[in-house]
């Protein structure tokens, strides 16, 4: 397809999609004239992907960026491309700690292997001293309402990677991490919404 | 204690203490002479939820403004509170839709009660819409695998609220639905960490 039909078709305007060809975040078109390049689905798709992370996640370019490198290379160790895709996604946290004492305590509780390095650590200590500042529960129970729910919720979300060549299972890790989280946020509001009409109407 | 403590002790630069004094976030101290007001334990926790609410959360300054809103008048309907919390919540949608198709059939599939101006229903439309575009699967056990999640953590949520006076309840539900957000999300990214380190132990 032309360019004028990838842009209608993705909803992206020209002018991005020249600048996403030029930053080297979508691959160019196949040359068929002087001044002509054809455009297949695979343009299509990446330029989808690039708008869920940019305008449904409203990750900044740059983050967006990192993410794409991680797709297109998809080569070496799952639990440093994990790092690397969680260090791409918000909260961004200073990360110029050496201990997040908070954090350290809520994992041991749970009972989880972790790495100090795992931008994930840093983002759970902060989120722990957000709670305390508002006086929030972040006692023992609490945590485990959060980490027991999450463990079988990951647990299901890594089983299909077992079937997936390399580079389709390390898409699907780093988009999931991505996209699956709105969701999942969206849905945890809605059943508050739902538990509070149905306490109301019981009434 | 005087405003230079109150600085201090919460880590917010005096200078924007009076900011938010002047914006009317924060109440002002008590005059205890022309030129000295005396501040308590109230303003200092008030500062420690702002500076959760926008450095750990991130929340830009109006939508901050928002919530302490909500907080400082407890009145009211709660299903409604919810409404205008979750509104002042990333990710913010245009909302510019009398449809949403995905989340409409998602939340049959999970049979919530729901109201279609409840922003959450825009923001899992535009969720699932990311799904779609880069190709992540978001079939009926997929949103099984989220719904029936978030519901039983809802439910274990909303349990303490049975027990509070209502300006309690309006705190909790308020900061809760945003300050145990980033714990829930830090959680899961551990937890797969967890999971991918025990299942590569284990070749």
């Amino acid at each position: 397809m032309k360019m004028s039909e990838l842009s209608e078709r993705s909803g992206v305007p020209v002018a991005t999609v020249k600048f996403y060809i030029r930053e080297g975040m979508l691959p160019r078109g196949e040359a068929v004239s002087a001044t002509r390049s054809e455009y297949g689905e695979d343009h299509l798709a990446r330029l989808r992907v690039i708008a869920a992370l940019t305008d449904v996640r409203g990750l900044p370019l740059a983050r967006v960026r990192d993410i794409l490198a991680l797709i297109d290379a998809p080569a070496g160790d799952p639990i440093e491309i994990l790092g690397r895709a969680v260090g791409a996604l918000p909260p961004y946290v200073a990360g110029d700690r050496d201990d997040y004492p908070l954090a350290r305590a809520a994992i041991a509780e749970l009972g989880l292997t972790y790495d100090p390095d795992f931008t994930a650590v840093a983002q759970l200590d902060e989120a722990l001293r957000a709670l305390e500042a508002a006086g929030l529960d972040a006692t023992p129970p609490v945590l485990r309402r959060y980490g027991d729910a999450m463990r079988r919720v990951a647990g299901e979300e890594l089983a299909p990677m077992a079937g997936m060549r390399q580079d389709e299972a390390v898409t699907y890790a780093v988009l999931g991490t991505a996209l699956y989280e709105p969701v999942m946020l969206a849905l945890r509001r809605l059943a508050h919404h739902h538990l509070l009409v149905d306490s109301t109407t019981d009434r």
